[in-house]
């Protein structure tokens, strides 16, 4: 297992896995099984929860191959939202599941920010899926339009978890300018501080995926803050920002100004 | 040969290789065979055409190789069109279509967006890279700068059809911020109407970079358009949206507003 | 070792490894060993300097591994700037060095942008480090606030060069939207032009993540002006964009009016 470099660095404390805090979540477009493995052999410690996103998972040949794979390395394998809430809509749900649990998915995502899928109905998708998978619900429109209620969202991922959800995902999409964020980009920080005070921060996934985001909660709830839908690409760098090993994120001591150079 | 998942879930038609609609068309900027080979073995049922992007291929000596590969997989390796601008400009333009000839290139793009190549010399090499390629050829400029005009670019279609194009790429860039595209990236709307109209949706691949652009022209023109400029990394994410498997192409049939739960 | 293609094009002059000028620096932010084999059996006569980004190095545990593939390939392993910041903000800055050493880099950055080191405590980490390594100094502050002074970042390069660095790196950050350029990317040219009048294109190194400050920089200081911070994914691009082998940067003859067809 690979681990952290020479130890010449004091760096923040940080959880080690199976993490309940501090989770690291990847978004995965269709990264081919071979990228997957060359990942995983050099930041497999800092990866938690793979999710083949959104449909992607429905059209992939490798996907068994693939979350086996990820077992070996010690990472769940975790389905997209938005398969199951198409299923729903055709009412395919349970046919979703058992596909699921035969690609071997140990984990999967419910959620209703596509296809407004009443409360009482994805509460129920919960509680079915958490029969045989660790489920994670999400919470959050995908939809620039719907109003965002930190009280709601509060309320919501109070019932998920009620309902057997083990971790709450806070809506964010892959380009970060929904939900958790405004459209700029920047969080809702009112959004985070409710979710964090009701729901605790050990319950939350902030997905999170634009650098400047991942700083800003980094910043904000720790090191052991869980990070969702953060590319593949991104993951060492996520993990450097945890640690205080990039520059939007190192602790620097404030120091008197004639200090400094030239600028 | 991949093919789609379980098949619990109802899909729109979906048109199969090798197509003469609904193509999905990448753009490689210097991928090594290997990653290609790997994307190959997950998505080749959803990549047609697969062009080397502007000079790239003057400069990657695996180009023979991949091309070699990509045959296997029944994907046509394309020329890119600024490289054969550049050799006309030089008065090389034969010879660097005997070079496309030696690589093994099936296919090759004639542009004219970068030169300012005359319609009557466009038309010329057209006719003389038909004689042995599969022929894109490309309308627009790449320079914002120059007005862009339906009625002219239909034209051109015809004319470059006329002259033994296979199909007629519609120019977006790698950015999606010219030509089909306003400088914000929002779809010309009219400009492709007229296209469609005029030309046909089965002759016409677009240019569409950005997911909201592939959105777009899917939600207008249907899971079959032809699109172009594909990133590598995005294949398997185009083919989600074509199939309504991705929340911003998903067919939710309107539903009564107070069936929500908190947003 | 790969070569340009057939050889029927004229192309700009361009120098050949190993390179005092036009070099290409490259960025790492965490490649898997793999992919940067694959990247260098296709690319490697265009990269000269690999940077292993800010502190990623101090996680990866290939990174004895990479150096050494690197070394095969005449390219040349280099720490990030930040990691010795930090190291050096906790007072182990001479650890880092010898952590470097045991690594095998034969390439560090001092830089100071983030922890407002004294200039006199950079030339003495640049001293040191320059008794082991070839040294890149990095000028220019990673925070937008920090005002920019084309005197003081000339001054300051050229104390870098003579405490014993061999190029300067002028910051531009992964963004591209600090140090050399301004908030929404366009280059400061009054600087460009300071650093290139008293401190010479020979010995500056401009990073240039964006596709359109490679192009203004090419554009501007020629085929063999050397850049930095290209994305491992953009190095054939960027080799293309020096060759004028892409739009951005093609040397086009000015043409009559008329002899263009409809755009």
């Amino acid at each position: 297992v690979p681990r952290a470099g020479a130890g010449f660095l004091d760096l923040p404390a940080r959880s080690e896995k199976p993490r309940s805090v501090g989770l690291t979540h990847v978004l995965d477009k269709g990264l081919p099984l071979a990228d997957v493995r060359h990942l995983l052999e050099i930041a497999a410690p800092y990866i938690d929860i793979w999710k083949l996103g959104w449909g992607t998972a429905y059209l992939d040949p490798s996907v068994p191959d693939k979350i086996v794979l990820l077992q070996e390395y010690d990472v769940l394998a975790c389905t997209g939202g938005t398969l199951l809430e198409l299923a729903w809509l055709q009412d395919r749900h349970e046919d979703c599941l058992s596909w699921a649990a035969d690609c071997g998915f140990p984990c999967v995502e419910v959620s209703n920010g596509t296809v407004g899928m009443p409360l009482q109905d994805k509460e129920k998708l919960v509680r079915a899926a958490a029969e045989r998978f660790t489920v994670l619900s999400e919470v959050g429109s995908k939809d620039p339009a719907v109003p965002v209620s930190p009280d709601g969202w509060a309320e919501q991922s109070l019932a998920d978890l009620d309902a057997g959800a083990r971790w709450v995902v806070a809506e964010g999409r892959e380009g970060g300018t929904v939900g958790l964020y405004r459209p700029d980009g920047t969080p809702r920080d009112d959004l985070v501080d409710r979710l964090v005070s009701v729901v605790g921060a050990d319950r939350m996934i902030f997905e999170a995926p634009r650098k400047d985001q991942q700083a800003w909660l980094i910043n904000e709830l720790g090191a052991d803050v869980s990070l969702g839908n953060i590319a593949t690409v991104e993951v060492l760098g996520v993990e450097t920002l945890r640690l205080g090993l990039r520059s939007d994120t190192m602790h620097v001591p404030a120091r008197s100004d004639d200090s400094q150079g030239p600028a």
